[in-house]
């Protein structure tokens, strides 16, 4: 049994949840996953602690500094894995910068494994190929329909295929405002009753303007294309009248993403409802493939991060 | 680039759109795929020829034997492997009995990817056990829905759940004749029909008894509790009076399969049509997660193949 050494960076609903999958699965396929440092805003708990203690102390004080009995450290970000040299850097924060992390991170030989989208979405070119010159490797399935597996699907699947177009609901704040619109409220009627439940991020601009779903959509076509879209085009659901049987829908093909609401028809399986995303993808070979699951929650999320928690530790190539 | 060499036995549709599937793409992921040599009922093509060829050949001729210019060998099954030495044995034959020349295989150190049911439903834990021995690999992506990545869904994904229930639709021909009994007609004239369109296996028992839905219920299992099943039962399609909505479903549960017919909602993501499969999988923390797509067809085959014998190439793990 290999041990891999983890360090978590961010201990929000998705880091907590993640220590519970691992205290519940700490051995798997060979491998000892053993937490060696979680960090959130007050600082970095480091060395033999219980993660379930430290995940206690956070939900009950609010911070990890709290943490009896234990060192707390606080370094710097880029700090973090040159002091702790761990096998892997998980990032379940949602820190808009955390690619100079990465960065410093792969250049050490430190796979990272993220559920945090930006990073990807604007600079995966750049951390594959650090990636690639380190043997290090770079895993995001959370970033994407959360623990639902698409981005494993695209990565490591259907090589033989020809990606022609990818069409999916990737958002289910703006499916939970368009539902309650399909029921009769007004946009403003469902956007406040989403607030008051907590759905919205903290900035409900990512949501309704498609900030959040054009992310991801750019993450679909990195791993599809391995190239940036040349054209974009975000429309959020502001000016959404009618809203009966419409989604928000990112559509994915070479070169070209838009994220914009789209009337679907009645048997589409892309019209979900809760915290179900969806996705089609378009192929030559292989024809129409439909896959649908949860797209949010601590635990769901925290899900895909363990799978690549365990592919970064099998060191899993990433042939597309 | 490396290049490795791959040995084709069986060369009927699925073979031969594999061929084409590799000269459309014979580098992927810094992996140069070679097709050593092909093998038919007439004997095996080895050397420098072209696979694209010999596809000609067999589908005016019938037979690779009639290949003009090049040696064609009689070597038994078992002896292919030791002859050709190849990095990779691709079976898409319909052999029953290809265990015995996979076990050859894997003791050589030879990776073997599969589109045959049979050997892998009935032996995967000695399949498995030689493979890990040897450090080759056994990949058999398109035994369950062809190429629609069902097994890698399951086997390099989903790590950190618990399979609770898998419910599939996997064979298309006792869908075809249902769904004709749905538009009227009775058993025997559906039988006819897609007896007449070439739709059922050469022995239709297979496909209208569950047979081939019960091997692949079995793989499944073995992919996602590493065990077969203690408890198992099988119940045609024969019987089925009242066709509306009746889909013949498989189960898959830790322990237990079973395959039969079964009436279901009107908006059951199983309720498919046509070529296509369906499967839920539920679990602890992901819920139900559904998959959708082609279960049949020589390039829809092909491309699980295809995908297969990347991963043997790279010597992907099979965490699961």
């Amino acid at each position: 049994m290999r041990e891999v050494k983890v360090s978590i960076f961010g201990f929000g609903t998705v880091g907590r949840a993640l220590v519970e999958i691992i205290s519940e699965r700490p051995r798997v396929a060979g491998v000892e996953i053993r937490v060696e440092s979680i960090t959130d805003r007050s600082g970095t708990v480091w060395g033999d602690f219980d993660p379930l203690e430290a995940k206690e102390v956070k939900e009950n004080i609010g911070r990890i500094s709290a943490l009896g009995d234990y060192d707390v450290y606080s370094f710097k970000p880029q700090e973090l894995v040159e002091e702790i040299k761990p096998d892997i850097l998980v990032d379940v924060s949602s820190w808009d910068g955390a690619f100079s992390m990465y960065e410093v991170a792969l250049r050490e030989g430190v796979s990272v494994v993220t559920s945090n989208k930006p990073p990807i979405a604007e600079h995966y070119d750049k951390l594959k190929e650090l990636a690639e010159e380190s043997k290090a490797g770079i895993y995001f399935e959370s970033t994407v329909m959360a623990g639902t597996p698409i981005i494993g699907l695209l990565r490591e699947n259907l090589l033989g295929e020809n990606i022609e177009e990818i069409l999916a609901v990737l958002n289910a704040s703006t499916t939970f405002i368009l539902t309650r619109m399909e029921s009769g409220k007004s946009f403003d009627e469902a956007f406040k009753e989403a607030k008051s439940l907590g759905i919205l991020e903290e900035d409900p601009s990512k949501d309704i303007d498609g900030i959040d779903a054009f992310y991801k959509a750019k993450i679909l076509h990195w791993v599809a294309y391995g190239e940036p879209p040349e054209k974009t085009e975000r429309v959020g659901i502001r000016e959404v009248k009618d809203a009966k049987n419409v989604r928000l829908v990112a559509r994915v093909s070479k070169g070209e993403i838009n994220v914009k609401p789209r009337k679907l028809k009645e048997n589409s399986p892309l019209l979900v409802s809760g915290v179900y995303n969806a996705a089609i993808i378009r192929m030559n070979n292989l024809g129409e493939l439909v896959l649908k699951g949860k797209g949010g929650g601590g635990r769901v999320t925290a899900s895909g991060v363990f799978t690549d928690i365990v592919k970064a530790a099998l060191k899993f190539p990433s042939p597309r």
